[in-house]
């Protein structure tokens, strides 16, 4: 494999026209290859008019009216149905509004409720600090005992102790998937809830929630979805736990009034919309929510093209060339893969360890163009959008790489200095 | 006080040249006069080019990156500091985060544990809805009691069952103000804590939260901060709460990982941040923060102009009118000016009650160009937003609001139809 075969490939892709979805010609003019899509997906293109329309006119013209008239008030839903096709969710099952924290908090805060009389919540070590905070500051507060262990060891701990067991799909450092159904019906033949965070799944790979028999799942709206900074994130829970929020008129803890069944007869008792919706809290953020459904609809784009089932191809031969590229063209220069080869076990990132200089060897590639980001200890991650990361872009990216290692150049002392966000 | 009157009145506003801040033209030719600035305010002009800013560049071309060079990881303390001289508070002492539901749960859970051994969270009966319904949720949860009187009551009701007393400084419905030094003094002379959601007064109109020696307080972006739908809220915590945080380790219900000491440490045990970004949660939806960051701008203009002084006496001067006029033009149509006469027990707007035909006179009206709106069960909202109405505009609300009672037009059946969003 040389370069000129990678153009080959992306001449053969048959996704390599939704990159034409995303405004890159600034991006590819600076000669920068992003591989953060992990982290924020980049600016589709449709997302610019799109903002324009939502600020000057909805907002700027239609004012309060645009509640109705440009249907700000259903965008939840909305936006919500059309996520639902990406993950194996139904029509009406998912809410999108706050943020992925506050939602893991809400389903959380759920499926305690539901499966009353068990004290621990389970999770993994290493899963996304967010949801170890969250889950570890609820577990005080009801009395509850949060036990973290290592990924091989989960399957043990599942006992009648177990309330929830709460994971995220992709690891967010090493980009380890977890066999969703395998793991779900683990945990259901033990009598916990599962949740998902499908932070780094959602848009990435295929996700099939009802399939699994999940209970209830999270996910965030600017990794992979491409909704832009700090885009609204989703919550989805399975229709037989609504159903029965529904008949048990459970109430969240945030309980705001958009989740009210009336919110605007403006009652000043609190009852609970049904289904999902109750999950909403206060007035959601209607810009962030125009550019997340420019980026859930660049998914969609993919339908024609294999859904997800084309995405998921792409992403685990783009993971798999750049796996091979660090092998052959960075053999002992200390670098380690964290990445499982597996293509089953795998999201559409790549991490690889470098002990000591991991920290500085990035910020000098980001130099050089090459976009990923560092997680401490020492961590190099890579992710892979296959709507519009190129097989040429691996190539590129390894041989810049291999430049920066070759060159030395990462030890200038400028690259050792830790910004505020890595 | 005749329609030359107003003209000249407005020839004389030393905050007229404040009106080219906003985007209005499009609204002014389309014969629109908008009092519903208390719902959602008009949009800054420099929203516009903001927005494309952070859309195209920032996100579009900064990627990743803009979280430091764009500087999108301080914004939220950025935009506080600029609040916090509209409300009395001070540097370091605001994050904006979140929506106001959401930032009240996190005022009360810290209120309650800052003051246990009470049974009581009191509140006022209309108080804003999703106020209410976040209080009766937490109070059920911690076994205590929402107790919810009416507003000359709350006085004689603050005992020592009392923990927390939590209103809303100016009301959705009827534009009352309280008396925020008295009232919070009051509180704390019976041993409770003092939360104010300032939802209509900041912008709106001074207020002192040191000099009231208030303990927190919540707010809403989208109102008189002019921040666009569903901009970003704030909370507020006095110092002497936040030090006390610091040196017990006091952890918020909601400890998202923006909310931890080090954030990119990505530690697996959470450590709250000093001081009030602990109160910050999750990802920040960052282009909500940016027309917010507008939006507080247009207020923060005024100051060379008197400040909140001077925004205060014009409000004072618009809602006078706007009464006298309903006074003189609309005697005899069944109407009730349900704000308070006194100017320093009314905000910035001015509810009139009718009964049974409200909701049908305000389609009407809307159907004319003037928008205001319906809270049921009888109240028709007019807000006057200093920086942007006009006198003028206050003059021909009444007058087209004379010409639908006059007309009868609003007893066309269409105007009776609910719409999804009143």
């Amino acid at each position: 494999m040389n370069r000129a075969d990678c153009v080959n490939e992306d001449a053969r892709d048959p996704l390599a026209p939704l990159r034409a979805q995303f405004a890159l010609d600034r991006v590819d003019a600076a000669g920068v290859i992003y591989l953060d899509g992990n982290s924020l997906g980049v600016l589709p293109k449709s997302a610019i008019a799109r903002t324009r329309e939502v600020v000057e006119n909805e907002w700027g013209v239609g004012l309060i009216r645009s509640w109705t008239t440009a249907g700000w008030i259903d965008r939840s839903q909305r936006i919500g149905d059309k996520i639902a096709r990406l993950i194996g969710a139904g029509p009406g099952e998912i809410a999108v509004a706050d943020s992925t924290s506050v939602n893991l908090f809400k389903a959380l805060t759920a499926a305690i409720a539901l499966n009353p009389g068990r004290s621990r919540i389970l999770s993994e070590k290493t899963n996304f600090p967010t949801d170890l905070y969250i889950a570890e500051t609820l577990a005080r507060e009801r009395g509850l005992e949060l036990v973290l262990v290592d990924q091989p060891d989960i399957a043990s701990h599942l006992d009648d102790r177990v309330a929830v067991l709460m994971l995220t799909h992709a690891s967010y450092r090493t980009g380890r998937i977890y066999d969703m159904a395998a793991i779900t019906s683990a945990a259901k033949s033990a009598g916990a809830m599962m949740i998902w965070d499908l932070a780094h799944s959602a848009g990435a790979l295929p996700v099939d929630l009802h399939g699994a028999g999940a209970d209830f799942a999270v996910g965030c709206g600017y990794k992979y979805l491409n909704g832009g900074p700090g885009a609204a994130a989703f919550i989805w829970a399975h229709p037989r736990h609504t159903a029965r929020m529904d008949r048990e008129g459970w109430r969240p803890p945030l309980s705001g009034w958009l989740g009210h069944a009336q919110p605007f007869a403006f009652a000043s008792h609190y009852e609970p919309a049904n289904g999902i919706q109750r999950f909403i809290c206060g007035t959601p953020a209607v810009l962030s929510m125009a550019t997340l459904e420019c980026g859930v609809d660049t998914v969609l784009a993919a339908a024609d093209r294999g859904g997800m089932t084309g995405i998921r191809k792409k992403s685990l031969a783009l993971t798999d060339l750049f796996m091979r590229l660090v092998d052959g063209r960075l053999a002992g220069r200390g670098f380690t893969i964290v990445t499982p080869r597996e293509p089953d076990q795998r999201g559409s990132q790549v991490s690889i360890a470098h002990p000591d200089d991991g920290y500085a060897i990035m910020q000098a590639l980001i130099a050089r163009g090459v976009i990923g980001d560092f997680r401490p200890p020492d961590i190099l991650r890579f992710g892979f959008t296959p709507l519009y990361t190129r097989f040429v872009d691996v190539w590129d990216a390894v041989d810049r790489l291999a430049s920066v290692l070759h060159s030395a150049e990462w030890r200038d002392p400028k690259y050792a200095v830790r910004a505020a966000v890595t």
